[in-house]
Parts: C-alpha cells; structure tokens; sequence
C-alpha cells in the first residue's frame, strides 16, 4: 500500500538492529513528513560515512580518515592519555560503553572479535602481533583485559593471558558480579558464583 | 569519542521518533561495520527520498511521483477498490492501520489534520473543500470516519458530519470500546462507558 520508493525504504531501514517492518515504516513516514532536511542529511551523511571513516592505526578504535598515512583516533592522539595502561575490548561499542563510565584513563586496543572455534574464528584471527607490537612500543605497564563475561570472552582472555605472559606487564581482567542497583534474587546462578568467588575484603 | 563524521551521523538518527542515543550510536556503529553496501544504499535513498514521493491528489494517501501532472496512489489506482465508499483518516499511517485489517474495501481520504483549536488548527485547516468535490466525482454513498477517538478526533468527526449533512450518503463512525483480546479491568472508564453506550444487539 506505499508506493515503491518508501517501501525500498522501510526494507532499508528494517535491516537496522532491533527495528522490525513496523518500526521503519514509522521512520520512513517521519522522514517523509517532517519539513526539515533530516532525509537529505541524514542521506548525505551516510553516503559519504565508508569514505570518512576508517580505523585507528594503533589501537582500532574508530577514527576520521583525514590526511594521515597511518591515522590515529581521538582517544590515542589525546596526550592526557596514559599509554602505559591499556585496556582490551572486543568491540568498539564496548570501548564506549566503558569511556561513558569515566573509569579508563589510558588507552584501548580493540581486538574486533573474540574467540569462537564454532564460528571458525581460532587464535590466528585475533590480532595478537599487533598487540604485542603496540605494548613494547607505548612501554605499556598495565593491561585490562575487559572482553565479556561469556564463554567466548573468558576462552579470549585466558588466550591473551598466555600470550602476553613473558611480558613484563600487570595483568587484569574486569570483575563479574551482581550489577550495581539489582537484586540478587534476580541475579542468576553464575553470576552469584562468579560475585561471591571474587568478593573483596572491605 | 567517536570521530565528527560518525558524531553527526548518531545526532540526525537520534532524531528519528522513538530513537533515543544509545540506539542512534547502535544504528551507525552497525551501519559502519556491516560488510554490504546498507548505508550507501539507505543513503541513496534517503537522499532520494523527496524527489520520488508526492501527495496522491485525489485522497492525499502518498504516491510516486511519476509523470503525471495529477498523480494517484496505489489506492485510487486500482480498480478493484469501490469508489462509493470512502474512509476519512487524520494521517497516513492510520490509512496504512487500517490497510492491515484488511476491512475497507474502498478508498480513502487523508485529512492529514484534526481540529485542534489550542494548536491553531481550525476549520479552514482542514480540506473539506477537497473532500467535497470527491464525493461528488466520485459518487461516494458511504462515508466512514475513521478519526481516532481522542477529543481532537471526536470534535474533526462531529464537524465533518456537519459539513457533509447536505449530501446524500449514509455517514457512520468507527465504533470505541475495549480492544480485541484486553481485560475490561484493564479497561479506563472512558473507554468502558463508550462500550457499553456502543453495544451492539446479539
């Protein structure tokens, strides 16, 4: 019943993540309706968005193409950065998540993905030459290793473990407990176990 | 901490209803990374958008733009839809709502407002001028007012009555009450008064 531009459209935007078939046609009629430049913006920005983005040479953060052979994202060209203390994280979106909390001051290496011999995803898939290159090369002291909680995550840590082991280096991995505000009769049994086998003497 | 191209990205999409920005940095995070051509094809078409989407002139339901000077909508095209009976709606997407019920065989008439004094929107507002000439055109003998059944709906119906009194067509209203598969005590009073002031014979 739309015509078939809009529709083109709606299966477009339907391919987002979390938005079914009802949810694009809502964006597709807004983006029709609404008197701004919102479609033409929006439009032009994604266009252009593979040819002005690109990933940070260093730590694969992210970052803007701009004039660099090798460019560097706006967390590794801040110089009120610590490079000694680097934290690993799988995905960009987890660097984020852990920048929003404003409890890293030093820098990311971001692996892209973990772990996952079902997914044929084994050690040779992960970046670990690159890694070993960046801490030699930063005189990197301390690494978090802030891969997830999950089976993957946990297989991709012990694997970063061994490797970075003749390192000279103060390893970590991020807690795994009941989150903060919740309760514990919701919290599920592994994560019960998990908070009570790393409690913290106070 | 993302670089400015992929910042103004998240700024527009958080612009779309209902996305707030979390879900804005989700949905360009996602349009980044995903290996097939999805934010240059949405970008396209967004960019698109405007030049190939009209107003259809007969019913205001949206339309491809095409050749003509006039141009329909799917509805209004196809032969098999009745022009005698006509659905007055406030907006496309109530058309759209009521497409999937699959319970009008006929066409359609977007007012694309209601009466809403307190926003300025008043009779001359609306196309009732519009609305007019079609059900002569056309030789419309049923009318449905399918406004939803909020004041502003009520009072659009109440006027849209008034107005059409002098032609001759049986003029009805979409029935209020409690919703297919709901619990009347989950029901608001208003809602249940109107129920049973609608109830049917059985």
């Amino acid at each position: 019943m739309l015509p078939d531009s809009l529709t083109r459209l709606v299966t477009l935007l339907a391919r987002l993540p979390g938005v079914g078939e009802k949810t694009a046609q809502r964006f597709a009629l807004h983006l029709l309706s609404s008197d701004s430049t919102l479609a033409l913006d929006l439009g032009r920005e994604l266009v252009e968005l593979k040819n002005q983005i690109t990933l940070c040479s260093r730590c694969g953060h992210i970052a803007d193409v701009g004039g660099d052979a090798a460019p560097l994202c706006v967390i590794c060209r801040d110089p009120r950065r610590d490079p000694t203390l680097l934290c690993i994280v799988a995905r960009v979106q987890d660097l984020l998540a852990i920048e929003r909390s404003q409890a890293m001051r030093g820098r990311y290496f971001v692996l892209g993905r973990l772990l996952s011999p079902l997914d044929g995803i084994g050690p040779d898939a992960l970046p670990v030459e690159r890694l070993k290159v960046l801490v030699v090369a930063a005189g990197v002291t301390e690494i978090i290793v802030a891969t997830p909680p999950s089976v993957e995550g946990e297989a991709t840590a012990l694997f970063l473990a061994h490797e970075l082991e003749t390192f000279e280096v103060r390893l970590s991995r991020i807690a795994s407990g009941v989150p903060h505000g919740s309760d514990l009769e919701f919290a599920d049994q592994i994560t019960l176990g998990r908070a009570i086998a790393g409690r913290r003497s106070c």
